[in-house]
């Protein structure tokens, strides 16, 4: 007799629930998760390898619970005059995210973000125990400063979710915006920089608020522009305090020798991986403008991933993708569709793919 | 201005705290944290990195957000007719029980384990919102299946830990009480078989309990016989059902490809590995013996540690100790103190400190 889920003692409110997760399926060209598609360079590799080879050597010992290399190397990186008692890190930025609702959030507290945003905020908020209110956006996802500082006022929110740029729409939010909220709340305001690599060299990050902001945090990854999805590594820049309160509420030594060595490697190699950014946000800029001429509304993007809208019927669209080898993503909202910049030929194979679907060929 | 973590809007019950961890201090004998203190050898270090160098290159994207080939190792090493489906993993055991208290415990619910014991569990049931509740052992420290049973449904416990050799004590627990604990509740029991690969071969493990129950689990980590502590990789045994609950509470790739690739690769190792806890065993034997030479009380160990009581002054033999270069552990029982078993060369450094510190020279 197989037993089932819900034979077992299973928290109740965790009843009827499905696990979180894209559709995974082996297609010749994924598109659909926002993974850097570039493999890492092979002279980057090597080094990484080289200090994996170092961190096994003791890896019989318990890791550096401070991990105070990698947080000197994220702070190199990041700049801004930052330093390693500034940073954080875990595995992955929703493990950085979860620290956070940890420490801030959980039981009795409310987490806020601007409506659609990356569906991992509510999933951790409620995962963590406390409520999850979904803001909204103008029509073309965008945020304006006002309107956004008074429904964080109106929220109550202890804690923010800023996506900046935003997951999944791709758009960007002002500094105007990111300062106005700070100020309309005494909560800690998140800004998720996920994709910020991937924005305009010359627009600064929300790194430049955080001079005087303690209970501003802004949390990166090296999932995209660091082509480094598989190592699940996050991090995030806050006033030292913060540090300290995400300290209270890690798992001792929840950062791996392995995952240390590999990760303060990587970050070496930082200008070789932005020049991969750079050809990223060519094939961006290209399917945003073939997306246009093929009649479809491509919103702008500072990410690595262009959502469009006009697509009268996504699910026959995503399927004739599917058909013809290409994997995209349907986020939920009606009549539109999200795709990641892929190398210069998976660009090609989904834009010639798109064009052959919409022509019925 | 300085910022303080009480001026920020920290959770209340956090307020106070401090991290948990044992005190960092490099000493050239390090027996305080019950790690396994040969590296990995040579051979096995080679085939890691060849697992992670091939995983290198796929690092761009998300790992198997389901680890098959890792449970498929774990579910071969650990026999008992076991199969992946068996089989969850996680970021140290730490981790494996978060995610089995968030399942399973969680705010309203309450956790038990009889004391001293691993001082995770409290902690961990804690944070996760639930209760937690300590049982009594005999004076001797190990537990009698009428008493347990009687206690554990008290308690009404939702979540039993049963450490199995027990830490910090490293005494047994029979299979009898955990068969009484088992029934005499409808929560689920955790046996927590960290140090089992340092019992005596021919005694069977809580694994032989699994069949027909559906509520038990048994967790395992490769911190200790494998010599990973440095890799962070926990996991457990128990009825699909539990792995399936586990999946609804698990961030979406927790496990990284890096992770996943060495864990692997060390299990096709474990004669090998085995091998090295034999040796750390005849070490353990040593100090029991030798400790009651010196006329201490060592507690009976199962585990690669042993407990010793008849301390008459713990602080000033644990500064002995370190002013002679050997770092044990205080673990907060009264005249008791707790040894790792190290290599020969560290265990004789240990011993000969010791008695140098007894003798007052």
């Amino acid at each position: 007799m197989t037993t089932r889920l819900e034979d077992l003692p299973l928290r109740d409110d965790l009843r009827g629930m499905t696990p979180y997760g894209a559709p995974q399926a082996a297609l010749p060209v994924a598109l659909n998760v926002n993974e850097n598609t570039h493999p890492v360079p092979e002279e980057v590799a090597d080094d990484i390898l080289d200090a994996v080879a170092l961190a096994l050597r003791e890896v019989n010992r318990y890791p550096d619970r401070e991990f105070t290399g990698l947080r000197e190397g994220f702070a190199q990186y990041l700049g801004h005059g930052l330093e390693a008692a500034n940073i954080w890190a875990a595995n992955g930025s929703n493990e950085v995210l979860q620290h956070m609702l940890q420490a801030f959030g959980g039981p009795g507290r409310r987490a806020f973000g601007f409506a659609p945003t990356y569906s991992m905020y509510p999933l951790l908020t409620r995962a963590t125990g406390a409520e999850w209110v979904a803001g909204r956006r103008r029509e073309d996802f965008t945020v304006d400063p006002e309107d956004a500082a008074r429904q964080v006022a109106d929220a109550g929110a202890d804690v923010v979710f800023l996506c900046a740029p935003n997951n999944p729409t791709g758009t960007p939010m002002g500094l105007d915006a990111i300062r106005a909220v700070y100020d309309a709340t005494d909560g800690v305001v998140i800004v998720d920089e996920a994709y910020q690599e991937f924005a305009p060299r010359e627009e600064p990050s929300a790194l430049t608020l955080l001079p005087g902001r303690e209970r501003l945090v802004v949390s990166r990854t090296m999932s995209k522009a660091f082509a480094f999805a598989g190592a699940r590594v996050g991090y995030l820049a806050a006033d030292p305090a913060v540090v300290d309160a995400l300290r209270l509420v890690r798992l001792p030594y929840h950062l791996s020798a392995l995952t240390q060595a590999a990760a303060t490697a990587a970050l070496q190699h930082a200008p070789t991986m932005l020049r991969m950014v750079d050809d990223i946000v060519a094939q961006r800029d290209r399917i945003s403008a073939t997306l246009q001429a093929l009649g479809y509304r491509p919103y702008e993007s500072w990410t690595n991933f262009v959502l469009f809208g006009g697509v009268d019927d996504p699910r026959a669209v995503w399927d004739g993708l599917y058909e013809r080898g290409v994997l995209i993503r349907d986020v939920g909202i009606p009549h539109h569709l999200r795709v990641t910049a892929g190398t210069e030929e998976e660009t090609t194979a989904f834009l010639d793919a798109l064009a052959s679907v919409g022509s019925g060929a």
